[in-house]
């Protein structure tokens, strides 16, 4: 007998996916060139040559029997131990290979660590904005999300909120910087406070409460700024990483879970990924995709559209009349809608071939999301249909 | 607080794993070349030089956006295509593309098939000797697993003991043919007295019965002959597939469910297999190995080394006077012990450097499991050392 769970979510599909079908099928008709597509958050640079010319090099010099055999249940040594040393170097952190997981990019880090440091039952806070398949991956690890309302002045961290949340049942709390949706950076004093009052509660309730940092986007930041880095700040954190928008490779799958040394059992939780991924039918990602992001540690995809990008579309917000936060990094932009209702509007702007996202799935009623990982040119050929639909349906 | 279920998971390791890791550090010591390591299933053959070719070319010429992209939620369109066509082909399925779910080797695939089929707390049956990874894959899905004894004449079914085991709360059958660890064929025979009684047990208990069909040695068989298609006999047939073996591609995670067109709710399996697979942190397997494997659809690495190694290991296995079924696929072969107690008789081979596995860990006691998936070489210099360590240990 199917099962009736996963046959009800049916139903709900991902806002996102929706439009982002939408805009394919709307370009068969009128071109995709003439659609204004900022729905999904699909890396629109390529990956660094760099990449390229280490895999093709591996698949023609490499014994085919161990370049696509078994990875070790815990990740390649080899792989780890470079990971490790870069983020030792970078942030002043002491992992060593035993602390680093490989994973299936930022979703099969996620589902890791949750499962690693939640029992069926736990809460587990994030703040509003949120990535919305934080619901699948926090219930499919048999937790329980609970939002905690946005701080929409800055989108950092709402603290009277959050402090009014806490209550002994929170056994972590997920946080995402660079965010999306609104390409807030915490920073330093977010990140410090944060630590603070997690410290406090720790205490209070006499239990861990583990920080799971959600950070695919950390070498996403604008104006030549960097992303402070959470563990750095918090003993109990456990970083879920991805390469899936630095280098360009989503739908190459591959991340990891970092365990900050200093965490409770902090050499316990590699080996219960690995017997996590056991369950999950996950094992490794791929053999080849571990040792070739290894070998090109420090490096990124030329992420300067994206910075572009935002550059054109803040100003072009800010002058037509949008009250907009400009953000730090990411490929995102979380303007607030011209009315209440975000879906309203978004439906709007559908008839101008404007493709936003609601914001509603991310927690926050009356704003809207644009991915502006897309070409400078198209953003700029956007922008007078923008004025257009704003002037015609809002008299803006 | 760290997940108490996975950390008392850490005490239990695999039996094939820990064997395999004593083998590779007492190579350090003796040089590998002279320990005769059977513990692991890794592929010694290369993947076809065809799949390293479809690899290079796409890294050279397409589009490493497009390649590397986020791929469609419920796999690229164009391989499962290519997927579903290529079995119509071969065993007169219907399939199209949307009954084909990409997943990352057979170990994603059943993990998204039982999660499709079963409720938490369902039972689950499968026939022993059987892969040890089902009691994590099938919990993992929250049912449980119950093993039906072996017919030990010739590790086909024993359907005496499948009868007495079946009742109302069984909802899936797992199979796995040709088998890990007998190398048994299932026969035309076999599958159809199975599928007989399944569906006379659908009418009685009211249900639907779903049989998975774990498949990743379907195109290692011997004696030129085939597999037949278990889906073929039974409509409630989810097939999973992996190119683990048949591609020597098991480190790069790439195989498959497919669902049978005939099967209850057949159109809204795939569509869960999605649902299912945000919760996992699973997503799809690698875009770029997507379009490769659907590239070289029907080859295969060369495979017959298995075949040789498995007639020189049968030979003199027979010849010294071991109990043996003759496997008639994959690379494993299932002798019975020279003791009752197989843990005893494998650590006594382990003194000649001889890596046998005992069979406990697959639901039978007293035999062991060879897996001649090494050098020819190497299996014709165990042979003698197999013949010592038998005169000297039980005097035959
Ligand atoms: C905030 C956030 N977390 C996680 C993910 C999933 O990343 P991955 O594709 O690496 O699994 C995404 C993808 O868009 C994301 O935006
Ligand atoms: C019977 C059986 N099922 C499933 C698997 C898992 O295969 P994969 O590596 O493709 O996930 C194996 C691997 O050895 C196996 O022997």
């Amino acid at each position: 007998m199917i099962n009736e769970t996963y046959k009800a979510m049916l139903g709900g599909k991902s806002v996102i996916r929706t439009l982002s079908e939408y805009a394919t099928a709307r370009g068969t008709e009128i071109g995709y060139d003439n659609v204004f597509d900022y729905s999904l958050g699909n890396p629109s640079v390529p990956c660094p040559s760099s990449f390229t010319k280490a895999m093709i090099d591996m698949y023609e010099t490499a014994d085919p029997v161990a370049l696509h055999g078994y990875s070790p249940s815990l990740g390649n040594p080899e792989a780890c131990r470079t990971i490790a040393e870069s983020l030792n170097r970078r942030f002043g952190m002491d992992y060593t290979a035993g602390h680093i997981f490989p994973t299936t990019g930022a979703a099969g880090a996620l589902a890791h660590a949750l499962r690693a440091v939640t029992k069926p039952g736990d809460e587990v806070l994030t703040f509003a904005p949120y990535f919305p398949e934080y619901h699948p991956y926090v219930e499919g690890a048999g937790a329980r999300l609970t939002v905690v309302p946005a701080d929409i002045e800055s989108f950092q961290i709402n603290f009277a909120a959050f402090e009014a949340a806490l209550n002994p049942e929170v056994t972590v709390v997920l946080i995402n910087t660079p965010n999306n949706p609104s390409g807030a950076v915490y920073s330093a004093e977010t990140l410090d406070r944060l630590a603070g009052i997690l410290r406090a509660k720790q205490a209070e309730y006499g239990h861990d409460i583990f920080l799971i940092s959600d950070e695919p986007y950390r070498e996403i930041v604008f104006d030549g700024g960097t992303q402070p880095y959470p563990a750095k700040f918090y003993d109990n954190t456990l970083t879920c990483y991805s390469w899936s928008k630095s280098l360009s490779l989503p739908g190459e799958r591959i991340g990891y879970v970092a365990v900050n040394p200093r965490a409770t059992d902090a050499e316990l939780i590699v080996p219960m990924c690995g017997q996590i991924s056991r369950g999950t039918g996950h094992n490794c990602p791929s053999s080849s995709m571990q040792l070739a992001v290894a070998k090109i540690i420090d490096e990124t995809s030329d992420l300067s559209v994206y910075e572009t990008n935002m550059n054109l579309l803040y100003d072009a917000l800010t002058s037509i009349g949008f009250d907009v936060v400009r953000p730090g990094g990411t490929f995102y932009i979380f303007p607030k809608a011209l009315e209440a209702d975000a879906n309203a509007f978004c439906m709007k702007a559908k008839e101008y071939d404007l493709i936003l996202v609601p914001s509603d799935s991310f927690g926050v009623s009356g704003y809207f999301r644009m991915a502006y990982c897309i070409d400078t040119d198209k953003v700029k050929r956007s922008i007078p249909v923008l004025e257009r639909f704003v002037r015609e349906e809002y008299g803006l």
